[in-house]
Formats: structure tokens, C-alpha cells, sequence
């Protein structure tokens, strides 16, 4: 070989902060806090902000590799830990609020963080677990509500913290394969797990994020993470938005359609991402009120973290005339893996077909690289039928867990196991028939999960369908569809049944259909269907006696 | 520090190969040759084509580092040297078809050529220089245009020679610091110095040419890549169009003005670049001829290697509604440094501000950074107005030349000094006023040729003006103005100073004026201001003596 001969600069999150420094000064950075009201910075205030947060760690002691959690919403100050922590070498650690205060303390002891960074409205939710973290020495609360009670003394205030420091830091220069972040998966498949993201890893994720075939994050955007930033660095967008420039918007704790109907109105937001919930629950407010909010500023609605209804993305465009990127990723790939853009090649093909490409899990960008398997590691075909688990690799996918857990998830052949089973089509498209741990086998058959859920979720009265596996005498296991209607609307078995019949082999259809006042989810939004087959699991072995 | 722990997976161009075959198959590549057909293919057939060449290649004797030159105008045969050779762990080295013979044996002995591609129509200017050449072992002949005299048994018929080969590679795995390609300077500033790009520098610099505030070269586009390949690898455009997935416009030897824009509206291109002599003569033609060639498709044109006047710009966009993106690199940056983009907060403000910004060489793309120094060293301010020289740093910045050559041109703190003298605005605009070795110092102020330059570009009669230094008896040196006038059109040196008199403090202005049917360029297109010197700087001397 032969050396080239270009310079050792490390692509460190260091540079994002310097160029935003340097370019972007000006733009601005709007936070919702839990009362409601705005709080209005820029990326010079952020910088300045940031370089004080920096000394204050300095100055409590952190050191390089040192974990720095947070417990936070999304807003401002939660930025200035995610560059101001890794950028001086030590490591931000994302706390999922909407865990269960034992997991968290599991978490964060398994973690080992050595500060913690709270929202003060968070808390009561921190004092259920910190008994249990024995390797904090600091926690730093975030003014955003008033004092409550009696502040302990060993609770920092975050702006006196920062107060008198320099806004000026002497960034050290970093090993770009240096920890920056981590996060934990959330547990629904066994232990919680750390993934460790490098600082190269989020910085090539950015660069990817802001191709212009991805997401096309531009200075000129008003960028919404909707998806908290405790859930796979909201998906990169805080780290693209800083590098582009962007304007950001973060919406604090204030999560539902009409609060962030609101701000995506106010704020001009031109990018929004979240996960299908959010936007089902929006999709039906803007369907009730149309033309209530502008959203004219809007250029694309990102959804992932779980399969976007086919409805969902056409209910978007034909009512509002607003575009649904559809990606897939995960905690392990810093999160985006794959994307559902419809191909230029394809731009002949009729609407059903464009929105079938678009409710795909779409296919690899850049530097990510797909295929699956069978249970005995074969590599299937690319025909759109040979189901199989998705396995990923690329320069910001995991190649093991923080201690080394879960060793099994990772090939000897460089892959990573995605746990998610797919069908891929000769154009790269995937279709993610169900995670393995819920795939439903029907006397030896697969059905996917996914596929009928979608169906159900275009009936008009259906807000959300999740099919999962009940136990069956004769099957072994057999399809049950849990149901949210719509407010005010019904459905029977029968018209539920009779509304997918025709795009689906009989043994398909689900025995029978639950109704509910609402499915229950995982910390990520994601349907909890390990929850569903506990509550129903032998739901048709005792309707079966009872016949 | 802690470790990440996200996958090893190298940056190299192997992934826009493999990324090419697998999603954008049947996406167009069209090639002109020399007698003006076309030739179209398909990344599917670039895909096998490469292979089978990396075979034959590997056949040969080729070993990882070793360097095989191209001697090629713009097309899909040359694309396929430009990934196989780097992806078999070779090295591209592309031969600038416009310098003289001597100086291309010069550089081919210089960088230890083992095989030369060179296409058939070259072949005479390749016997000019063959024998130089001690290092080449074999000659590989693009069969472009009918066979012509006697072919030579050493020289081997590219289709030929790859047509017995598999159309599959077994591609190694390279480091991504490795050598893909090196490219010359083209010796203006001493003798040509090889600049060694890494798979990881192309890579990186190809993530940001698709960036979308950067280029944004998306699979939907068309890419007319009118900057040669041997000039700093057509500024990145051939790798990120494979990247991207975009179709590839090749204009082959066939760069005057009429074939380019019959090429850009018969294939609907969307995307072009080259230097502003190219667009200086494209203005003109379509000013002569509104509404002749359908430009709809057209989203931006890229115009970079030497300054865009403002009149080009404005002209485009006011007559034609094209809107220009102006960029500034060099070969020893891979070449994309700097890009005109009128910030978002600056949208507020008049058609004339804007045009500066437009007009200036913009500011740093992510990971690169600048400053400007003066010639102690001393960094200066960003004021607009203290002109400096300046520097940059980046992931695809050189770190020295191929045989440590030009040391002088790295700083001890790990920058490289570009030559060219600049200012830069609070924002970060930088302009460029001189390259270092062609400044004017009269009575020891610095004058600068590019504004003069562009302000008399913008006058009605003149198509092209150079400014330069001429030897001057009392104030050592003077500004002398070599014009090149519209056809047809006329103008005095009165008329010209009376033009620009109200921009420049009354010692700027040019002390004369000397009209010119072409002014003298490098083989990269830019202003020979060495030759305009050698010509005329005796005339204020003379002029003075005869006065
Ligand atoms: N666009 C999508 N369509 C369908 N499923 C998706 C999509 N995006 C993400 N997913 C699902 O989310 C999973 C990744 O979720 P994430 O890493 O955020 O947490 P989690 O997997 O729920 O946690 P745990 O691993 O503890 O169960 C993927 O493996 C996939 O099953
Ligand atoms: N947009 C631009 N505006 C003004 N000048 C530019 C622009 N882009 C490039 N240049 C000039 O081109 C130079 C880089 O040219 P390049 O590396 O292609 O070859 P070269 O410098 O002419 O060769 P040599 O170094 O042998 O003289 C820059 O240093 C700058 O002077
Ligand atoms: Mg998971
Ligand atoms: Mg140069």
C-alpha cells in the first residue's frame, strides 16, 4: 500500500461546536419549558453557554472518559451537555425518563456515571433511584419549574454552576474513535444494553443526515425533535441542525399533538421527527380541525422507531399535503440505518405502488450495508418474499455492547444481528415483517405481524391495531389483533375481517380481535407485545373451553 | 479516554461500487466521444466492467500502491479506471492532458506510472512524451476513435483486454488512509507537485459535496461534470454522482460552448461545473441566442477554479434564471474548501448584498477551517478589509506533497498555506484579492487584481480583464489591465477607468490598458499572469521613456 499524504484531522463533535460558532452565531435555538413558555437563545449563547458548563465539569472534577448522564426533556441546556461533555473528552449518558426508576438506577450503575444532569420538574423521578447509583459524585439540576420542597445541598444549580465560569475552553483534541455518547436500548429484549457511540460514528451519522437524499438537514430548516434526545440522540437531528446551522426547536415535556401543532405553527418548523404515534395523534387533530394550523413552512415529517401505518403517510399527503420520510434504525446504528425514498427510476410507477416504496423500511443509505439471513445463517434472496433476520453493518453500527454484553448479536463475519425479521425486493427495499421475538409461527407458518396491522390500521373506525401471537391447542400459535377505535367510531370482527380478507392468505386473518382503551408500549413508543400476550396470551385456549 | 465501541468500517470507495450495483443498477451513464456520439451505459455495466478491468489489471501485474495513470478526457471508461484501480488497492494517477510534454514526463516519471490508460485520440501527444516514461510497463489504449498509423504491440486494446475477464472482484479490504489517487498541481508555482488523496479524504469530501447545503447531488439529478477528471478529480463531482446514485453526463473532448449546451438540454442535466472561462462563453451564447436551448432542468451551475465575476453571476440568473453556486479549492484540498452560500439570516437583504456574497469565495464547508495571516504569521482579524494569506485545515486538506516536496507550505501548527491572499468579512466570507505570486504592491500598498478584475467584467464591452503587475520607475510597481472585448463591441482606456472610478481609491486604477484577442491561461484555465508579465512588464517603462 501506499500511504496518502492528507492531514490526521479527527472528526470529533468539537468542530460542530467551533463552526457554530464561527458561522452560525446568530441562529437561534428556541426551548419549551414545562410551563409553556419560550426560553430564546442563539448558537453564540450556546457556544458561550457550553464553554462554561465545560470548565464547571472541569472544575467538579470530570475527567476524560468520565460518564456525564443526563435526565432531561429536550431543550437548550440538554444541547449544551451533548457537545460540552464530549467535546472536552468525557461521555454524555442519555437517561430514558420513561423507564421504571429501578431500571434507571440498573442503568446508571452499570454505566457508572459520575454526574448527573436533572431537569428540576424530573426530580422526584431522579430521588426514586438515586439511592441506588453509587458512582455519582454531583448532580446538577436544571431550573426549569420552580423549587419545590427542600433542595438537598449536594443538588447543584445549574446556571450558578456555570455562572462564573470563562466562556472560553481549551478544547483538547481528541481520538475520533473516542466515546461520546451512550445509550441504552430499552430492555425489551432482556438487560438493558449500552451502546457506545464514538465521536466518529456521530459525526459520519451527521454527515449522512444532512446528504441531501437523506433528511437534507439545511442551514435554512427550523429543525423539531420531536423524538427525545434520550432515545438514540433524537435521532442525530441536534448534531445535523449544529452543523447545518439550523434553527432548532426543542418542544420540553409538552408531547401532545395540540401543544406541538402549536409550535410546528408558531416556529415555522420545516423538519419534524417522531415516532408513528405522535403523528397518528396528529394526523387525527389536523383531520378534525383542517386548516386550523399552518403548516405551509413544513418540508418533511421524519417517522421511525416503528413501522409507519401505509395510511398514516397517505392520510399526510393527500389531506395536508405534507411529505412522510420514512426511516428505520436503531439504538445500535446512531439511529438511521435505512430510508424510504422512492428511487428516480421509479418516479413511472402509479401512487399505490410510490407509497408502497415509501411505507417500506426503505433501503441502506450511504455506508450502511444490509442483507438477512435465515435461522441457520444462510443469506436469502433479494426477492420480496424469503422472510429473515436483518443484519446491518457500517461505520456507525455497534460491534458490541458497553461490558461486553450480548455477545451473541454480533456475527464472526463483521454483521450485527438486528433482532428485526424482513423481506427484501430486488431493489434493496425492506419490509420488517416482525421483530423475531414477536413473530407469530402458525403450524410452522410465519405471518407477519406487520403486514396486518397495516391493513387493519386503513379501516376508518381503527386508530391503531398490534397483532400478536396467542397460544393455540391445534396452531401452537395463532394471530390476535388488540384494537383502538377511533373516538366515537366501532367495528366488529367480522367487518374487521372482512375489510383485509382480500389481501391476505385465510390462515392470515386473526382468530379474533380485543378491544382496547390503548395498546401498551415500551419507553420508546414501540407496541409492548411481550405486555399483550401476558393479558391475552391464552386468550383462544379459553375461549376455546368456553365453546 | 474510553474506547467506542461502533464498528471498524473503513471509508473507502470499494462501498460506492458495491452501493452503485446494488440500488441504482440501471441508472444512466452517457459518454460523448470524439466524433460526437454518444455512448450510453448503465452503473450495472460500470459495475461488471470495472471488475473485469480490475482483473485484467491485477493480470498484469498491478500490486497494492501501484500507480496507473490516465491519460483521458471525461468519460465512463475513465470512471471505471477511477474506482477499479483505487478499489483493487492500486492508485489513480490522472495525467493533465493540457501541459506540455515534457512537464507529463516530467510528472508520470515522478510518480512511478506502472500502466498508462490512455485514450486513442491522446495517443500522439502520449508518443511525445513515451519514452520519458522508464517506469511504465504497459500502455493501455481506450479505443475512443478509429484506429489511426500503426498500432504498437505494447499497447493493448482496453476492450480487449477486459473482455475475457469475470465481471466480479474479490475487493480487498484497504486502511482508509491508503493512497487512491494523486494529482499534480499544475506547476504555475514552481515545478508540479503531487498532491496523494486518501480513500478516506475522497470519501469524506464526497459526503459533503452531497451535503445539502453544499452541492446537494441527489440520485434525481443529472450530473455534467464539464471540469476535467485530471483537474483535482473533476472537483469530486464522478464520485459523489456514484454515490448519490445520480445519471452522469460525460462531455468528452467537447467542451466549446454549443456542444456543451445541445449536451445540457438534450440529456436534461441538472447539475454542471467548470471554471468560468466555460461559463463566460456559455453567458454569451445564450445571450445570442434566448430560448434556443431548453434549460429548465438546470438547478444550479457550478462555477469554481478561478473567481466568478459578479456579472457572470448576475447575468445567469437576471437573463437566464440560472442560478450559480461559486466554490473555492485547490487540488491540495481535494478540491472543495469554501462555498458561496447566502447565509438564511442574511435573506433580508438587498439583491445587490447578496450578489457579494454570491460572488465571494464563501466560507468553510463542515470540517474544513480557515484563517488568514499575514506574513509574520500573525493571524488577523475578520474585518473585510486586512488582507492576509490564507490558510486552511481538514480530513481533506493535504499534509505534504508525494516525496515530501514544498515543506514550506505546511506550518508547524498543522496548516496549509494556500497561496492566495484574501480578506474575511465578520461572517466569514472570504474574498479572495490576489494569488500571493501575482500581487500588485504599488509605492507598498497591496492593490487588488480580482476586485479590479470583476468591476471591469461588468462593463457592456469587455468579456474577460486581467490585471497585473507592471514594472513602474517610481512606485515600483503599477496595475496594467489586459482586456478582452466582446465581439463587436469596443471601449477606451478613459471609458474603462470612467467606469469602475467610483468603486477604488484613485491609486488602483489601472495606469493602462492593453487589449488582447485571448488572454494567456494554465492548463486549469486560470489567468497566466507570469506570461502577461513576460509580455508587458515593460510597457509603463516604455511608455514612460517614449512620453
Ligand atoms: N421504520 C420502522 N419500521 C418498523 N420498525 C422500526 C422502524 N424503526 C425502528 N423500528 C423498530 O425499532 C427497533 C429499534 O428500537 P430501539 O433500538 O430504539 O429500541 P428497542 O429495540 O425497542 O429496545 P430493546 O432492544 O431494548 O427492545 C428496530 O429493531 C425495529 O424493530
Ligand atoms: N472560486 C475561486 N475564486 C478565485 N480563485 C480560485 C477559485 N477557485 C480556485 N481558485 C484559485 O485556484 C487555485 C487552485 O488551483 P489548482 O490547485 O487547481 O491549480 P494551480 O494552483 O493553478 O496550480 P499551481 O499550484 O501549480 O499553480 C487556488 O489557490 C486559487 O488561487
Ligand atoms: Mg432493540
Ligand atoms: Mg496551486
Amino acid at each position: 500500500m501506499l500511504a496518502g499524504r492528507m492531514m490526521d484531522f479527527p472528526l470529533t463533535l468539537t468542530h460542530f461546536l467551533e463552526r457554530a460558532r464561527t458561522f452560525f452565531g446568530r441562529n437561534e435555538i428556541v426551548s419549551r419549558l414545562p410551563d409553556k413558555t419560550l426560553v430564546r437563545g442563539t448558537y453564540g449563547d450556546f457556544y458561550r453557554r457550553t464553554a462554561k458548563l465545560a470548565n464547571a465539569l472541569a472544575r467538579l472534577g470530570v475527567r476524560p472518559g468520565d460518564r456525564v448522564a443526563t435526565l432531561s426533556w429536550n431543550h437548550q441546556r440538554h444541547l449544551e451537555v451533548y457537545l460540552g461533555a464530549p467535546a472536552m473528552g468525557a461521555v454524555v449518558h442519555t437517561l430514558n425518563l420513561r423507564l421504571h426508576p429501578n431500571e434507571l438506577g440498573y442503568i446508571a450503575n452499570h454505566a457508572e456515571d459520575k454526574v448527573v444532569v436533572v431537569d428540576r420538574s424530573l426530580l422526584p423521578l431522579w430521588r426514586k433511584f438515586a439511592d441506588q447509583v453509587r458512582s455519582v459524585r454531583h448532580v446538577i439540576v436544571v431550573p426549569d419549574c420552580p423549587a419545590q420542597g427542600e433542595p438537598t445541598s449536594a443538588e447543584i444549580d445549574y446556571e450558578e454552576l456555570i455562572a462564573p465560569e470563562k466562556d472560553e475552553y481549551p478544547w483538547p483534541s481528541l481520538d475520533e474513535r473516542s466515546a461520546a455518547m451512550i445509550c441504552y436500548t430499552s430492555g425489551t429484549t432482556g438487560n438493558p444494553k449500552g451502546v457506545v457511540y464514538s465521536h466518529r460514528s456521530t459525526v459520519l451519522h451527521t454527515l449522512i443526515v444532512c446528504n441531501a437524499d437523506t433528511l437534507g438537514v439545511r442551514e435554512a430548516d427550523t429543525v423539531l425533535p420531536v423524538v427525545p434526545m434520550f432515545h438514540a440522540a433524537a435521532w442525530g437531528l441536534p448534531y445535523a441542525a449544529i452543523m447545518a446551522g439550523s434553527k432548532i426547536v426543542f418542544p420540553g415535556p409538552h408531547l401532545d399533538p395540540p401543544s406541538l401543532l402549536d409550535l410546528m405553527a408558531a416556529e415555522k418548523v420545516t423538519i419534524a421527527a417522531g415516532v408513528p404515534t405522535i403523528w397518528l395523534g396528529i394526523l387525527q387533530l389536523l383531520d378534525q380541525h383542517p386548516g386550523k394550523w399552518d403548516l405551509s413552512a413544513i418540508r418533511s415529517t421524519v417517522i421511525g422507531g416503528s413501522a409507519a401505518p401505509p395510511a398514516l403517510i397517505e392520510g399526510f399527503k393527500s389531506r395536508h399535503g405534507i411529505d412522510v420520510t420514512h426511516a428505520w434504525g436503531m439504538t445500535e446504528t446512531n439511529p438511521i440505518g435505512t430510508l424510504a425514498r422512492v428511487k428516480h427510476g421509479m418516479s413511472h410507477l402509479d401512487d399505490a405502488a410510490k407509497l408502497g416504496c415509501k411505507a417500506s423500511q426503505g433501503y441502506a443509505v450511504p455506508f450502511v450495508e444490509q442483507r438477512h439471513v435465515a435461522e441457520d445463517g444462510t443469506i436469502l434472496p433479494w426477492d420480496g418474499e424469503t422472510m429473515g433476520e436483518l443484519e446491518v453493518r457500517g461505520p456507525w453500527v455497534a460491534s458490541s455492547y458497553f461490558g461486553g454484553e450480548g455477545p451473541d448479536r454480533f456475527t464472526t463475519d463483521g454483521w450485527f444481528k438486528t433482532g428485526d425479521v424482513v423481506t427484501i425486493d430486488r431493489e434493496g427495499y425492506l419490509r420488517i415483517t416482525d421483530r423475531s421475538k414477536d413473530v407469530i409461527k402458525s403450524g410452522g407458518e410465519w405471518i407477519s405481524s406487520v403486514a396486518l396491522e397495516n391493513a387493519l390500521m386503513s379501516h376508518p373506525a381503527v386508530l391503531e391495531a398490534a397483532v400478536f401471537a396467542a397460544r393455540h391447542a391445534k396452531w401452537t400459535e395463532r394471530p390476535l389483533a388488540a384494537i383502538v377505535l377511533k373516538e366515537g367510531k366501532t367495528a366488529t370482527k367480522e367487518e374487521l375481517n372482512a375489510h383485509i380478507e382480500a389481501k391476505f392468505a385465510k390462515f392470515w386473518l386473526p382468530d379474533d380481535y380485543v378491544f382496547m382503551a390503548q395498546i401498551p408500549r415500551t419507553s420508546t413508543g414501540k407496541f409492548l407485545k411481550t405486555k399483550l400476550r401476558e393479558l391475552y396470551g391464552d386468550h383462544l385456549e379459553k375461549k376455546g373451553a368456553a365453546e
